[in-house]
């Protein structure tokens, strides 16, 4: 931590400042200057609120060197956290596919469709039974109907299942069901719902909001692994930009800065990235390029009749298409010849 | 979809229209009007063959809504809606001011600053008792106690007060409280949150997501009052964009063009769409002479103090800066000679 | 600047970090802390390149405190620069309006829109005869026979001109021609053409880019001053946002924050910062009550039939209807009694 | 507006068709190729009457094109563009890397850093002499004496060169020396330096706006093509966005989409998209997986000593460690045996 103080500062407001300092447990180190006077901080191991030193007479600001979440980060923890559900290893030198369809619309299409990413290789299934809708009248998902659909589902084909939870309200029973609990975009800052999920012995797919920053998106994580709960997963899934030509923009830039920074294991979501069918399969494989533990994508045998994001929802023969040789895209994974398109 | 009526037309008429509605599955509105007689229809998620209802007695036109948003929208209802709470018209002519703290810390400073506000011109009180906060080591506010606190500084100077409700889970708690519910930024695609508020009779206060556009911001105000509460007041808070000297940046381009599409009130809160308490007088003005219907600003006697957002907090003295002479920046209103600086 | 070290650095890379700063002329402060260590530095005054010192051994990250622009800001000159151009006073207590057509067209519309402008209250006559069109087909200006009717304009009216200068290969042409030179955003870094401008005795009207931050942007007006021209007017016209209600977002934040910070006038241009017409009354009002020096305004005698950026034109009514009591939205003016609505 | 013609039409029906469309005080285009041919119709900037041309021989229909790019769209020319230098071909299955410093310092830098990247299996070599910088006090670069030093490193490796042009005023002076002319991301829109650089006969290595959108992109390369110049190289190199962590955002999505829609090659910038060396190999990877046609890296041997992005230049060993096994990341190229890692 870095406190500038105005011009020529008069001592008594240096040394007003030293003292708040050391009564917050740190060490103040007064940098006197040419044209200003600073006072540089250390000792800070844990979390300082700084805004009492803001407040005092001459200080212009405070500049924060230390990052502000500790548990997700790397100097807490320089291994890398694996997260184990059913026998898959999310996390590992090998990245995961999690695929199934956007909302749970019937038995059949459900089942269908996790039998067919099963078949395709998928490791995981995801499908939403309650959905947040920008629009009131738009289609809701089919809730805790849906939930036993997904439930069936999981038990048929093997697959761990993720699915969405979009309050406290419904904590418990998606609870009950999912193998990994989801928490959207929409509700990254969702506090309530971030601790009652901290304290959840399932692990947790935490979804970047669609403009948090880098440290937003790890500070909510830190409510989670605060609350008591260490198995987080962190996804990108677009942010919003000015750019135009796809719905969000996939900032694949934070990949690498989050493997770097972070020890949870990072997934990217090509789906909602772009709302184009026909990105996904490049996306997904820029993700595993880019160092990705994994990729999360929407199926739906027939897309041009989902009820919900058909637009971006793969079908079958480019979920193969992606599918077939993505191995190839991982780094440091020797390619199995077979995998090999 | 929005069918007009002949002017004053009969009970039957509107009747034999709304049980046609409903025979197509979909939701009839009937919106009393001044000028004209509307019904609005919500609930088609698909095309609708309008015909049955062409035919109808009294029928004028039937017009394709092609926005998403409805009741929301002018076509819907072209007159201005008033929320009143206390004797406060707001969307009315005159703008109001409503100020407090960020959030409530003791007794003293929130009774404190309700009165100065009060006496300096505020017409209703803000405050929070339970704060979302991006970090899970910041100031989380007092929870309960707060409440009582602000339901004391509310009785004490009579200004009605305006608290946000963070989830559902302390929802009748904060309801039981407050004159209007303020659901936050964070929370704007809450949908259980939404869902919830509005079944309430208290009105809401719903600010802009920071990353939401327009239409996204109206449809979440559309699942208020597709649950039944009319009440409802827009709050433009700042979008985060590129520009990096100042927190967010106040979309002032946003504030006529609610004005134009819907009828609903719109506040501006240059405190959180600036973070910097300099900026908050010239954005105040600017909100005002944009045409809003109000602001909304963070007032605390000592600001260096605050546990939170001290940074954007107007000290008394900059807040009678604001007051004194606002009015004069109001479009239409003739100032009143004493109120002119 | 504060130089941020490894954790634990050997005191051979402190020893080396301090000797290149005290190379650049400069005082390190070195400051042992429990976690890290970090060097102050202080004594610039002027610009420092700190490239040598990002790539020290064990060097973290450089934090610069110190701000890059130097002419342009207050610290460096305190007291407002006023642009005096054909006896109006720009950056002074009454803010200006400059308005005209987007492009010259012909005479007739031209010379029309000129004195109808000057009839309503405009101090100073814009119109493009270059323009800097996104597309290839688009008309490109009638350039220098444009040049001529804006002369003739100008002569007719008596109002000094603004016109843009699109590159140095027309520096000259434009520069005998008018009383204010527009660098325009898409320009704003194209620095051959900003020294060209600096060697001038012209002033300058610099708009901001589109996504160029405050820095940059008083970077780009540093060239102007550092090449030896004092007479630099500032123009936010609009920033490029994910907020698709308007063209761009005008960045009401800035105007306070360039007050502030430098010396120089600020303008904003309302018709450009949204793309449409209804919008430009109010923006321009806002404009002045956050403290703006005038605005920038596109006028039109028939926007319908205008051959570029007919949307936002304002037509001669709305002109007029900005003009009456405009100077009411400007604060710390006693507004005229003739002059209020 | 797109003209397609019947399979193998007479030379006399081409003519015919170039004829009827001049009479229109349009510009034809025809554009041969292998499984069709086309006329592509320019200059239209109103609604324009086809039926006189769908009336003549050989025409077998007339497609409005709504998209105002022409000449850079596929429908325009279905075959992808392949630029060909100093043999090296852009455009075609393999992707290339095209890598130097940032700026030229010195002789030495230069020689040994081509050298190195050649050795690498760098196909191109880039560089810069005339640097826009955004501060008037930064390294602005060596000019003319850097062209010589450049051309001197061209001339030892073979390796064709990329340097930018940074105003028509020294066009001339980079044209005789460069193989291929950069436009950088600040003159994307600079008009006057886009027609001159339509007229040159050397290939055009044109950046993305760091605001620009897609179709601000194809229309700022549409400016060189209706020039007359066809070689035209897209680089995508970072967008301006809130996401703090990297100096831009990569904006992935952006090269399937480009590859979608326009014929021409498609090069990523890791380096300046992301502002960090660290960044840099993972996102070349990701660009490659992504479908570009090459990368374009900043590589230092001593990045440290830098005088210009120092920060984000790969050393010598990350260039090796991005180099070796980067063909994997191609999508259909089978990868040679001794080139997989």
């Amino acid at each position: 931590m870095l406190i500038l103080m105005k011009p020529s500062p008069t001592p008594e407001a240096v040394a007003l400042v030293c003292r708040a300092v050391r009564e917050l447990g740190l060490v103040p180190h007064p940098i006197p200057g040419v044209t200003r006077v600073a006072i540089g901080v250390t000792g800070n191991t844990g979390p300082v609120d700084e805004t009492p030193i803001r407040g005092l007479p001459e200080v212009v600001d405070v500049i924060r060197v230390t990052k502000p979440y500790k548990l997700t980060s790397r100097e807490m923890k320089p291994d890398d956290t694996v997260v184990v559900v059913g026998g898959v290893r999310i996390g590992e030198q090998r990245p995961v596919v999690v695929a199934g369809p956007c909302s749970v619309e019937t038995r059949e299409q459900t089942v269908e469709t996790a039998k067919r990413v099963k078949a395709g290789g998928a490791q995981l299934l995801r499908g939403g039974a309650f959905k947040p809708r920008t629009s009131p009248y738009a289609f809701q998902g089919l809730g805790e109907k849906g939930l036993e659909i997904l439930a069936e589902a999981r038990d048929i084909t093997g697959l761990p299942l993720v699915t969405e939870v979009i309050g406290v309200e419904v904590f418990e029973a998606v609870e009950a069901v999912t193998d990994i609990l989801q928490i959207g975009a929409r509700n990254m800052q969702n506090y309530p719902l971030l601790r009652r999920a901290g304290k959840s012995r399932k692990p947790v797919l935490l979804k970047r909001g669609q403009s948090a920053t880098l440290e937003e998106f790890l500070l909510a994580a830190e409510y989670l692994l605060s609350e008591g709960n260490p198995n987080v997963i962190l996804c990108e899934r677009g942010i919003r930009t000015f750019s135009d030509h796809s719905r969000y923009t996939l900032d694949i830039n934070i990949v690498p800065e989050l493997k770097s920074l972070t020890h949870l294991p990072v997934l990217v979501d090509p789906s909602h990235a772009s709302g184009k069918r026909e990105m996904v399969v490049p996306l997904a494989r820029a993700a595993f390029a880019a160092g990705a533990d994994g990729v999360i994508v929407e199926v739906h045998p027939y897309p041009d009749k989902a009820l919900s994001d058909g637009r971006q929802s793969l079908n079958l023969q480019l979920f193969a298409d992606m599918m077939r040789g993505l191995e190839r895209f991982v780094p440091n994974v020797e390619p199995e010849p077979a995998l090999v398109a």
